[in-house]
């Protein structure tokens, strides 16, 4: 499958209909996921706050996971090592575990597993199976927002002309993206800080508003090479938050590029700026004449570990 | 005070024995704190993990907290808008609730209050003030190890050569700081980019293994500019992520400067990698001719923002 054609089938995932079963009592939940797959828990972690939300990106769980946890292990292709390792441990203390993959090993822990219907993708491509399960499990949005969701990729897949000219504005320059996230798309910051990374192959970073306010200010204002970053945020719906954005821009005497997120729920909303943001990442990627697709130093890195 | 010996004092806020009072039952614990007093918090995040820590870096608590949970907020001046925002919220939902600042209007909300005896510091300079509270409440290394580390910021504060070394490299090349934690110095890691930010003025930025070898990898190689970075780790215990720093160093044809952290535990080590953050970005600002003290525009958006 094209690459293109790979982010034109975020949309479709959505349809998927499997959601994670929750225990009938649980005091904390946590999600181990690297990565592309990783970004679902992010995601969730944001958008959920009825109980506490921990994320593990390493091989070890923390001392608390108990049978009173739920723990969610994700990895598309099933067979990420610290996910596997952290999902047997968490078995071990007889946490309520469920798996998310397309087959691989972990296929075969937990009490529920989801089954990620399609092999063929990059795991990036991949996160409306992998976060569709959250969503409907814990009831975070209705029926309609997704398909209001549905509808807006779909539209940026016809007309993404403004992820364009960012593009260019960024590779003209061999800018390094900065992106601030502001809640509740903190997580989309660092979607596409990774997006970038993968996709365009460069160097990239996230932050978020207002924590910038106490640290990266100083360093936006007087850094060397300040020709050499692109900034972009969110418009954020918390007024206080956009005056910080709008005060840091004058007093940093810096332009952000801020981007208006679509839609009428905090789902639809983050899932069309993610789809922006890949849309972004990949037009770098383009421009710099990288392929996209390209991830053969991650395969290699993942087969010289296991030697 | 002068900024050098502002840093050098970090080691005599060991010594104050304020604890924080644990409740007899709590489920989960919230800390608020942003930037320099925030630091404290991801800390402790790191090196506990027997109940759920959740980390608030805005106005904003979650839905879950109640009675049931320990809710910490920390601001050196007091003042900061979110974590009083945050603090009083979690005060409504009668969450246990401790407070840790020099004075401001902080002090006066929650059931616990532990007062830092000075007001004349940095809030970045007064982290010992911040953490050891931590340390001692929950019981996370011994007395011991606290003197270990006291002797270990003596000698890097008569002996840091080596930090000087890796800042000439930086302020040479006019190079980003790109810093890479491990468990369980994952946060030093953010701390070190903030430092960066507020001592030397210049961007930085952090993350962490083995999360890094599911995007950054693919950028570290390939990336423009791939000059205009200087990459740090810190020696970790686990011989999967040193194998991974091999093999990401060699696949990705780059260098990076492996920081042994010294002490017998993870507290010391902890405070030995921060105070040496603390050199080289002081010494970084220092030989760019700025002023390591100035957080002048910070004030500013605080002024500004509350205008």
């Amino acid at each position: 499958m094209q690459f293109l054609e790979e982010l034109r089938f975020l949309k479709e995932q959505l349809k998927v209909n499997e959601a994670i079963d929750l225990p009938r009592k649980f005091d904390n939940i946590v999600v181990a996921g690297m990565g592309g797959s990783g970004i679902s828990g992010k995601i969730f972690q944001e958008l959920y706050s009825e109980k506490p939300v921990f994320l593990v990106e390493d091989y070890e769980i923390p001392n608390f996971v108990s049978k009173n946890t739920l723990f969610i292990g994700i990895s598309y292709s099933g067979s990420t090592q610290e996910v596997l390792t952290a999902t047997k441990s968490a078995v071990k203390k007889e946490a309520s575990t469920v798996t998310i993959s397309a087959g691989g090993e972990l296929a075969d822990h937990g009490d529920q597993h989801i089954n990620i219907p399609r092999k063929d993708l990059q795991p990036r491509s991949a996160t409306g199976y992998m976060l569709t399960p959250f969503l409907r499990g814990f009831k975070i949005c209705s029926e309609s927002e997704i398909k209001e969701a549905y509808k807006l990729l779909s539209d940026l897949d016809g007309d993404h002309k403004e992820c364009s000219k960012h593009a260019k504005a960024i590779a003209d320059a061999q800018a390094i993206p900065v992106i601030y996230g502001v809640r509740p798309f903190k997580s989309v910051a660092y979607r596409w800080k990774t997006q970038f990374n993968e996709n365009s192959k460069i160097i990239a970073y996230s932050g978020s508003f207002p924590e910038l306010n106490h640290n990266d200010t100083m360093a936006i204002a007087k850094t060397y090479r300040k020709k050499g970053f692109y900034y972009f945020t969110f418009s954020p719906q918390d007024k206080r938050i956009l005056r910080r954005i709008q005060v840091t821009e004058k007093i940093t005497n810096s332009k952000f590029a801020i981007i208006d997120p679509k839609g009428s729920g905090p789902v639809a909303q983050t899932l069309y700026l993610i789809h922006y943001g890949d849309y972004v990442s990949y037009e770098v990627g383009m421009l710099r004449g990288v392929d996209p697709t390209d991830v053969s130093l991650i395969q290699k890195l993942k087969s010289e570990i296991s030697k």
